[in-house]
């Protein structure tokens, strides 16, 4: 006995020992590789209790890999969750946790769920049931990777310590293709990435694979994303070579039990570039011929590929336009070569070509209107949410609800290329959930970008969601822990965009943070009003496009003078004496006319557009009375970029009440992180007002602390290595 | 006593649960990332009940940043080696450990020990003995930072299981300044790294820093590293501007409790680049002024600032030949500047400037020797160990020897630019060890390269020792868990080249590794016949610099045509029909004049020269008898390529044969690596015995496999991704 003991106090001890209060530095703790799957004990006695009865036995059917999947992550994280994994077992127990199929578990056929009968290959149910006379806890599909996708949801809820009683969950996603889209370079540079080099080693593979490759794939199931663009949107066509075809479908493999699907980027012009073909044109005989060989090509090596994404005739890359044909025509060409194996193709929209002379958020919609019903049934367009690129606000594109014929994809961006790279806690959720729940008015009232986006407005038979990722080999992927929070409710909103962004802030709090009250309520609040924080510091009032010049980094409100207009800051923001703004209206541009009613008619007027956009589209003078505060134009501009710095700060002594109950590595990296946010929110304010004040020539309300520097200093700042540049 | 029972049962498994056994995949077990101190509980429970009780309390006197970390250390990694942190205690106790100097501790003073006479400010004394009445460990150095090395001896001891009984170690580095040289540029692209990019985030610095750094430091303080120089030799402007001299500073704050120097390379044109002036003459009173004033603003911020590494006159790089100045009169620019604040200058003498005709090997020496004696003081020349660009094999440098009055410095590569990059298992020991055991001859036999080096054989006042870093983001830091190996024996052998390169090995993979004696006994086998079989795939029998163009990266002896004669590959193998090698003997270029006899006259001959470099020194018939062997040339260069490429297979099955005794993970990243080393093994050969064969036209021996390619499919190979490009 006393020999016992002794041995379980070692034990004890070498527990103790590992936990980063035993004399360590500060370097020690969770340092964000774990994301949301941390998988540590819960902190609730009564619950690991309640669970382990629940759970005393885990059955999963079936002999696939995704069934090893399964096993091992059910293995892994009950063992943490819970102190201890539920023995394996073979057959139906009671108080089990059951996972299979019809067609792996007769106990599940014979059960007969008409649940399943609607949940196509992805969805899921979770009941506590009888099953073959014994009470269990049931996560059944009609495939594996559905399996797959209920026991991570089932995970869930035990990291978020909900009761596992009587659960009947439906659980089937809303849009069909969700994917993230890499920017990474062949070089391993990432544009607009900001959290290390790419993670796929090139170089190494096919041989050499990394267990970030695995985590990578796993991260990514748990929150139903089923596909990724491996490679940059400015895409390198050697990436179509066999050489690298090998090192493609090594991550295909590793992928598939997952759930997920491999797509490359392709640059249009691959038939010259590695074809040594004289044409690329879309109607080309031995350019279609070139096209239908390639892709047999890989599909011989990967037979569920998904497709291609396309960027053409945009910034630069080649496309149908270059032999005179539309996108409809180029878009065709692929989808014509990918319709017998089942694979895709994304379109992208994002263009706003040289010859024409419309204002730049008009031009998307000018051409690709025109096209609706031209694209072959494969193709989906894929579209930025809002008609510029990705700025802290815009409007919705008019282009959701515009096309009723063709499948209109979302391209959300995760990675924070105008919303302060890695450094900024910026959730991006409620922007996210602002798009979608945008009202189009396409078919009334109602008519939402989501369910434009979700096919259901317009019964298109395909679906689609992209994120631009913001992944990276930083340890903790995303260069700032809370920016993993933008991965993860991208990843929940493409599931199910009924999901309020608040409850999946929740739900991140718990699963990657803490489940302390204190925590989940401090950090939630932090995270929701986060965004419109930033908006304030940077860009307020519906101003945007006014950072620093190629980088993106900073503020750059004074950039003018680069090859094309639109690539410039006064473009956008347009200040002058007179006042500021960008008028996108009847009497300026009329961009307001690509809108459906009433809200075109509602975006006309300044007295009724939402204040939030006001200077997207309208110029309006610095003496404007706004609506809400009653102050005029410049002194409203002038709070907003004082409140936003102000409420960074007060996010900063958020984040620090909290320093007794987080992990030291997680509180210490996000508090860093706070002190280079607080820096540069002021950096954007002095550097904006100063620069807008050359112009409202008014002065800086009493009580606002003068800016740290003059205006040249600001003008005159250079980052010639700040990092994601395109 | 049951509650108490289940409540350490609970604890039990949840230590088991965390261990990699526990159903989880390949992808959990040691990443690497711990390097050499991992620190995991001893296998044998009885050294650990030795160690506890010789260790039953710890008393670290006084109260710097350097006892902080000393008390961290021992903290972290006897609780993990142990099971057990001993206590800390605020005096000596009987049977304590006891770490202190002179200056922090009346005991370590009032026992007035003669050893610390002559250790300097760095070495260091162990000693088992009474003090104040008590046995205990003693740990005595005259800084805090001797007391930190010491610490690490201290605890190698302990993690290779070796007893601390009568302990009486006296240590003192053999070489001054024992510096890494990063090659890392300012967006963090590392020339010649293959382990990830840049580990300095600079866009983050300096409010961020990550772990990495702190853990970096402690891995250099562990192998006695005591500078590091933090960016490319082909350097940057930028870095000595305000905006990244605030950077410099924060990792130089980060890295000082270590005992770790901060240094800089800098571009000698940048008085003009960055200082306005409109010269960068050495003579030139305005760049004395501008240097004068940029060192003082340097340690204005860092007051014990190392100094600075110049690349001049050198592949471009500007320096004081561009204004009719000597590398001298360059170097002492810089001194005089550096001279008042205690700084060097470590001026690299890797030229072979476009004007001469001279054989590129020559260069340098004929470059430099007849500048000795013109440095000031506080100037290192910096050479690399071979004369030509770190070929798996070279003679040692020439300049080793030719200079009495001026410390010359040595420079190794670390990183693997020539020896397969990150995936082959070379371990460098071997070849530092030849490099350093040479015997120039200078005074007679016994005039080693180590002797030049550590200044002794000519009584240099101060004298150094570089290595170009493997280090880059990757999560094992080198990309390849064995190459980890040479930063350590790197290290190992600045602080004494009197360590056999065998003995380091049997260190590091105890610490690394296991302490089980088959995988210690294998895998130092492994290491030590590694790089002898990499110049047998690579470069037999002397040849040297036949890899592909640019990048480096595998066989490339067809590379001709290219601006300068000697960055082509038949340059230097002049292979023909008629032979294959460099005649460098006096009836050639006679660059064995630049070695003192007798080496002068063996080099001279065939018959005299050793094997290894028998095409280094001469052009020899393809009949020409090989002594050891008898065969002829052709058929004894074949005999080293296949048997080079055998042996990696039979590297790759030693390491299999250790599969049950190795974490999983590290067995895994190695294993995979091996896959691609025998693979590229066999490319090396194939590409080199195919291409030499159109040149002797003699068969293949019989039963040797045919290649796999055509010579035109070698040829024809593109890497235009291939990491790590200059």
């Amino acid at each position: 006995m006393h020999k016992i003991l002794r041995t379980f106090a070692f034990l004890l001890l070498s527990v103790l020992a590992c936990s980063p209060a035993f004399g360590q530095k500060i370097f020690d703790g969770e340092d964000g590789y774990r994301l949301w799957l941390k998988y540590d004990l819960l902190s609730d006695q009564q619950s690991i209790k309640t669970y382990r009865k629940q759970i005393s036995s885990i059955y999963v059917a079936g002999d696939s890999a995704t069934t090893t999947v399964i096993r091992d992550e059910l293995s892994h994280a009950l063992s943490g969750l819970l102190g201890k994994q539920p023995k394996f077992v073979e057959a139906v127990g009671k108080h089990a946790l059951v996972v299979g199929t019809p067609s792996s578990s007769a106990d599940i056929r014979n059960a007969d769920l008409s649940e399943l009968k609607g949940l196509g290959k992805e969805g899921f149910v979770i009941k506590s049931l009888e099953l073959s006379g014994k009470p269990v806890t049931l996560i059944a599909a009609n495939t594996d990777v559905g399996a797959l996708y209920g026991t991570f949801h089932l995970l869930r809820l035990i990291q978020t310590e909900q009761p596992l009683r009587e659960l009947e969950i439906v659980e089937k996603p809303k849009i069909d293709v969700r994917v993230l889209n890499h920017w990474d370079d062949m070089d391993r540079h990432v544009e607009r990435g900001f959290a290390g080099e790419s993670i796929w080693d090139w170089h190494k593979l096919p041989d050499y694979t990394y267990p970030r490759y695995y985590d990578y794939a796993r991260a990514n199931a748990s929150i139903g994303i089923n596909g990724t663009v491996l490679n940059n949107v400015n895409a390198n066509a050697i990436t179509l070579t066999p050489h690298y075809l090998d090192k493609v479908e090594a991550l295909a493999d590793l992928f598939r039990p997952y759930g997920i699907k491999v797509y490359l980027s392709i640059k249009f012009s691959s038939p010259q570039l590695i074809g040594g073909l004289k044409t690329s044109d879309p109607l080309d005989p031995t350019v279609k011929q070139w096209w239908k060989d390639k892709v047999e090509e890989i599909y011989a090596r990967i037979p569920d590929f998904g497709g291609f994404l396309v960027k053409a005739n945009s910034e630069g890359q080649p496309g149908p336009g270059d032999f005179g044909r539309t996108h409809a025509e180029g878009a065709n060409l692929l989808a014509d070569a990918l319709a017998p194996h089942g694979g895709v193709v994304m379109w992208r929209a994002f263009v706003y070509a040289n010859e024409k002379n419309e204002e730049r958020s008009k031009q998307a919609y000018s051409e690709f209107k025109p096209l609706d019903g031209k694209f072959h049934d494969n193709v989906l367009i894929q579209v930025k949410n809002g008609p510029i690129d990705f700025q802290p606000r815009e409007p919705f594109s008019p282009l959701f609800g515009a096309t009723p014929k063709t499948p209109m994809m979302m391209e959300f961006q995760i990675t924070m290329e105008y919303l302060g790279f890695s450094t900024h806690l910026v959730y991006l959720g409620t922007m996210y959930e602002e798009a979608l729940q945008s009202d189009t008015y396409a078919k009334g009232k109602g008519s939402t970008v989501a369910k434009v986006v979700d096919g259901s407005l317009f019964n298109n038979h395909i679906s689609g969601i992209a994120g631009v990722s913001n992944i990276g080999t930083d340890r903790n992927w995303t260069g700032h822990i809370i920016l993993q929070s933008n991965w993860y409710v991208f990843g929940r909103l493409a599931w199910d965009h009924e999901l309020t962004t608040a409850d999946i802030a929740d739900e991140w709090v718990r699963m990657t943070l803490s489940n302390d009250e204190k925590v989940v309520s401090t950090v939630t609040d932090m995270m929701m009003r986060s965004r419109e924080i930033t908006v304030n510091y940077m860009t307020p009032l519906g101003l945007h496009h006014i950072m620093g010049v190629g980088h993106h980094y900073g503020p750059g409100p004074w950039v003018k003078d680069l090859g094309r207009e639109d690539w410039t800051s006064v473009y956008y923001h347009k200040a002058g004496k007179d006042g500021i703004g960008f008028d996108r209206s009847p009497t300026g541009v009329n961009s307001v006319e690509q809108y459906f009613s009433p809200l075109k008619e509602e975006y006309a007027k300044a007295e009724t557009t939402p204040e939030e956009l006001l200077l997207w589209f309208h110029h309006l003078p610095w003496d404007y009375t706004v609506k809400s505060t009653g102050r005029d134009l410049w002194d409203e501009l002038v709070h907003r970029y004082y409140q936003g710095a102000a409420d960074v700060t007060a996010m900063h002594n958020q984040w620090q009440s909290l320093q007794d109950e987080l992990d030291p590595l997680q509180y210490h990296q996000v508090d860093m992180a706070l002190t280079i946010q607080e820096k540069e929110a002021r950096w954007w304010r002095d550097a904006c007002v100063t620069y807008f004040q050359t112009f409202s020539q008014r002065p800086l309300p009493k009580g606002f602390e003068k800016p740290e520097k003059t205006l040249k200093e600001y003008m005159d700042m250079r980052f010639p290595y700040a990092p994601g540049q395109g």
